[in-house]
């Protein structure tokens, strides 16, 4: 059973001078509940395709898995919205970890990290790729232009993995973070290694789109958005060029400036 | 100690021609881990301010509390980005069930409720508020004037509670939830009573939104961006009238449009 990403229900539109019947297009919003070894780890609210790279993907950056072969066995029911991992190397008490704080002593290394199971899985970006800033206008925009069946409900992330000449792999979700997992799942699944790769992604900056970048080992970050300042302090620790508002023909290099040249 | 809600970072602009340096305005992301009764209950990443708001709102939106007396105590230590928060009624398995999936026999009634504690704090709205077309496009376009110290970060969302006339009270966050949080919490506070009143809101309309606004009891949700169809179908339950895409002069009404009049 395929199960629409999108749905059409009738509403009322004000057209500047009278409220009239109408019908629109509207993301689905599904939600997913992951089960690690027969026990229940999370639910996540997400567009409902590509289920099985979002559960391999959310597992890896949740530290569950560290590739696709760690699990002996995933079955997903969509119809009750179930994935079933098996995971027979996570260890038992992985689910309490999930959003634990994680404090430090003070300042070592980690500093910025928030979470256990972020700071147990996020590494520095060793990978080596540069681009021009005419590059980086390209791939945006063809992020952009991309997503033509998701762009009328405007309810949609979209995340890219690319090369400098052209995107590789475009993913959409209601939840930023899904489509990168998604991205980070097709990874897994195929063996790819993002090391040498740029992820174009349509939303704001955070530490967790930060994050997911490092997790992918993805080295440039590219948005039409802003970041926040925690997002930043780990490009700068984790090795990776986030570059924003990319808008026209303008943009902001904000970390690793060494790969971004005219 | 006032935390600031922006930073101020060196970048590398691109201005259509060449890489010169710049400075920007970031927003701050903040982590705050909420502890109740001692026991550590959940960490949120927020923008650091109305940290006693985003607190009180959070519990009760999570179900620990239903009035701000139901803290006995409520001690925030903002250098270390702690809030503890002591609660004589709260029962000793509520953070088992945080993120718990409400899961229903099949058709009976909150059969839209993903979370446990959504099902269990989520109301009907019954509060009678209308307004006209206009009325909506002037409040959206005054919170997103009024939110010009912000505005040049583009990293925040904003909410606002709004009479009919004109906005009462707005806050800001990286985190959209949040900022409907601190608006929860200081009714709260105040001993508001939202269930006449309108909110008027800068991002999109998910199900988690729809759900705060339920949480908080108004009526009436006005957003300039796209819902989603759970979202939808939440507000057709609880009876909340979603309006979105306010941009220029049209808008769309989504659910119960009985609160809206040309």
């Amino acid at each position: 059973m395929e199960r629409r990403v999108t749905v059409r229900r009738p509403i009322l539109r004000y057209d500047g001078e009278a409220l009239g019947m109408a019908e629109d297009e509207i993301a689905s919003e599904y939600a997913l509940t992951v089960w690690v070894n027969d026990e229940e780890f999370a639910t996540m609210v997400c567009t409902p395709e590509h289920l099985e790279e979002l559960t391999v993907g959310f597992l890896a950056s949740e530290g569950i898995i560290r590739k696709a072969s760690d699990l002996s066995d995933l079955t997903i029911d969509e119809s009750r919205g179930m994935a079933y991992a098996t995971v027979p190397s996570a260890p038992a008490f992985t689910r309490d970890l999930t959003h634990k704080r994680y404090l430090t002593s003070c300042c070592g290394k980690s500093r910025s990290f928030t979470f256990y199971n972020d700071a147990r899985t996020a590494r520095k970006v060793t990978g080596s790729v540069t681009l021009t800033v005419g590059q980086a206008f390209a791939l945006q925009s063809a992020l952009q232009e991309g997503s033509s069946e998701f762009r009328a409900t405007g309810g949609f992330h979209n995340a890219a993995l690319c090369r400098p000449e052209g995107i590789l792999l475009t993913r959409a979700d209601i939840g930023r973070h899904n489509a990168l997992d998604k991205l980070y799942g097709r990874c897994l699944l195929d063996g790819t290694d993002p090391s040498s790769l740029v992820i174009a992604f349509s939303g704001r900056m955070s530490s967790e789109v930060l994050l997911k970048a490092a997790k992918l080992g993805s080295p440039v970050l590219l948005s039409k958005s802003a970041p926040t300042g925690l997002a930043l302090d780990l490009a700068e620790e984790l090795g990776i060029t986030a570059v924003g508002f990319i808008r026209g023909r303008t943009l902001n290099v904000y970390s690793h400036p060494e790969r971004i040249r005219v």
